[in-house]
């Protein structure tokens, strides 16, 4: 007995037609699929703008030869058109579909909260974020996206290149990497577990397997409060490498990894660019100051007095970011050095000032989008530390195995990806970078 | 005032000589950097073999012309060599490098938990697990999370290449996606909130914006039993597609990817499927059958009566390879056409017979490695569904909002990434598909 036992053959889905590609096949007769995103009628012929996965097509519904029933031409229906391609310069992507079969596959089921088919969304971010599943068809909205994607992928693509090997480590966690307050805990069997704020100890542990370890992981922070640049949940670009020189070598690192991301995302991505009006900083080389020096530099040149000696605040790193363009022509600017109290008990502290550790952060466009430095390798060295944090050793027992068993001199940063993808395209929340954000007061959608 | 500004440069990091690619420089001299895996005395002469990233590399200390301190040569220490390649058909890759310098970075400060330098790692699951930050450093585990790497990765790229844009949706919800029992929860602020089950329902909405859509992430399952098949924490391979004809689209993708992915890992791979004695199963077409006609074929052939008439017990599912190994020389096999209550309320029940759904998963070499099925996009079914489960539709307001919005037909899937990595390379228990796995007893390391 086979019954009805067959067999599944690959297959390349429908829709290899698309917006960007059917203009190829002028006088042909294509499928595409998408949603209506406007209609227009003018005499006996109706203008279909359908929105597919990739962008708009023009398509024309001649009445008199085609025959639609009421409301099969609704804003939002999702549809399939088959349909002959004409050359016309003037529809969007250069052609467009005269229609043989429009065939409703998705009926629209109320009017839509807001309009998706103005060239801009012009809501509120509220507004925006609570109606997400239909904001996000927004051309706009979409071209974040994949941007977004474009530039996580990047990340694993050009690290790849680097013999840097990608992980996937627990976000349940048995102790918090940052310390602190701002963590998330949760029963966890007969256990009490926390979810975690940075890949940071595993990262360390996997540079004595693969010397070179990336991964693009969420990774949790309890703030306590809303701001236009935190979230409670979000996306980090992490890396991790061995046999350093010095913390220059993953700032170069970096600046490697932009230079080529801007030269990926010019080329790849310019639609998604122009539809946002974004204008992508130029990466050649990236200036570092060290932090003290940064605050004497703002202070002499804005006649800006920083709160603390010790920090940079929001003002401080606009203008810093401000000296950078003027001074280097850079958006982006490295702030090194930073206090010892002010890096987690796995900072290296700088051998020429013990007061300092070798950290980084690089600044984009007036916001921190990067934390970085080189850590303690030695067991010895790192069991001091931790015990002038008043930290038990004990409690970090897989941790220093690492270390006993074998460490390089090694660092690594964290990049927080809806930080970059927003400063990039000069959004201004964060939340702009997240299909769905969490923050203390949003659990859904 | 500039003070110590300088600029960072683009850096490409060092060692970029490994021990896949120094053999090409015979008569140079080379850096290599690793941990020495062990060492073997002959004469004036010590063989010391290097693991580096990559792999071993065999490397000559003549004492005479080289000086090396008591315990520099320790077996785990992190070393940098500089010495000249010459080339030797008997040595690891086909060269070796005669040292000038060795410089020790990182020291050994206790003798290793388990024996790295052997051909395999032979120790209880448990001592590997408890140990991971040394086991994980032996060849044969690197091996393993290499290929882990190229499986993920090889999905997204893939998919890609489909017209599938990569989301990242939410792991803290306000509400499960699969319910039941094995959800994990947590105080969030004021409110209670759960950790994924799964990206279903975010994948949904995203098929309205993006129409293809795939996530790699983790996601969480409460189990409250310890099995080798199991874990509480995991990687989902999640793909959403839409505009589909019928489940068998999905089914069709995911051959396709499957039969690219055998191609690239041996490929590009074919050293760690060596180090592990890996044979990787045939992918051309794979035979789909209905569940009920499986249970009675593994009746006919095995004699086998599954205990239940609406499920495969793990024997059951071991039958139904044997027989599509035997009569389709496939280790993988389709079963279709789950009962309606052991599907979620967002599965599409099968027109044809409304017991049944139209859901399928996919078993490869006994074991359950993929579930998916197409789902419900309009509306009124949706939430008639819902009413029949005894949900409220109103605890799904934007989940719901997508559909009233117009959803074209679609379904997808999800790959258990470790379950895949594991049975392809027929290690028995799914933890050693896990570089930190997470069950009810295991929070560290």
């Amino acid at each position: 007995m086979k019954g009805s036992i067959h067999t599944i053959k690959p297959l390349v889905p429908h829709g290899n037609e698309t917006a960007l590609t059917f203009a190829r096949h002028a006088g042909k007769v294509v499928r595409i699929q998408g949603a209506i995103h406007r209609t227009r009628a003018l005499g006996g012929v109706t203008f279909v703008i359908v929105r597919d996965r990739e962008d708009l097509i023009q398509a024309v519904l001649n009445r008199a030869d085609t025959k639609v029933n009421e409301g099969d031409l609704n804003e939002g229906n999702q549809v399939i058109i088959e349909g002959t391609v004409h050359e016309d310069k003037r529809a969007p992507n250069g052609a467009e579909v005269r229609i043989k079969t429009l065939t409703v596959v998705g009926r629209v089921k109320e009017e839509a909260p807001v309009v998706l088919s103005h060239p801009t969304l012009d809501v509120h971010l509220e507004t925006n974020l609570s109606y997400r599943p239909v904001t996000l068809r927004h051309p706009t909205e979409r071209a974040i996206f994949r941007l977004q994607a474009a530039i996580a992928q990047h990340f694993r693509v050009f690290l790849g290149s680097q013999g840097f090997t990608e992980i996937f480590t627990p976000k349940i966690v048995a102790a918090g990497a940052e310390g602190g307050a701002n963590i998330f805990s949760l029963p966890y069997f007969k256990q009490k577990a926390y979810l975690t704020q940075s890949p940071q100890l595993y990262k360390q542990m996997m540079v004595g397997v693969f010397e070179r370890v990336f991964e693009v992981g969420h990774v949790y922070r309890a703030e306590q409060h809303n701001t236009s640049r935190h979230l409670n949940e979000y996306i980090s670009l992490d890396f991790e490498m061995g046999f350093i020189d010095s913390m220059e070598d993953m700032m170069g690192v970096e600046v490697a990894y932009l230079k080529s991301l801007m030269e990926v995302l010019k080329k790849e991505h310019s639609r998604e660019l122009e539809l946002l009006s974004a204008k992508l900083p130029v990466v050649s080389e990236i200036p570092a100051v060290k932090l003290h020096e940064g605050i004497a530099l703002i202070r002499e040149h804005f006649s800006y007095k920083s709160p603390s000696e010790h920090d940079l605040d929001q003002k401080g790193e606009q203008f810093l970011c401000e000296y950078a363009q003027r001074e280097y022509g850079s958006e982006f600017i490295f702030v090194t050095h930073y206090p010892r109290p002010k890096r987690p008990f796995y900072a290296m502290d700088d051998p020429e000032n013990p007061a300092l550790t070798l950290s980084f952060d690089l600044l984009l466009r007036g916001l921190e989008v990067t934390t970085g430095g080189q850590r303690i390798h030695d067991y010895a060295a790192q069991v001091k530390k931790m015990k002038e944090w008043k930290l038990n050793p004990k409690n970090f027992e897989h941790y220093l195995m690492a270390h006993r068993n074998g460490l390089p001199p090694h660092g690594g940063l964290a990049i927080g990806l809806e930080r970059l993808v927003t400063r990039l395209l000069g959004l201004p929340n964060v939340r702009q970078g997240t299909l769905f954000p969490r923050d203390i007061d949003r659990l859904t959608p």
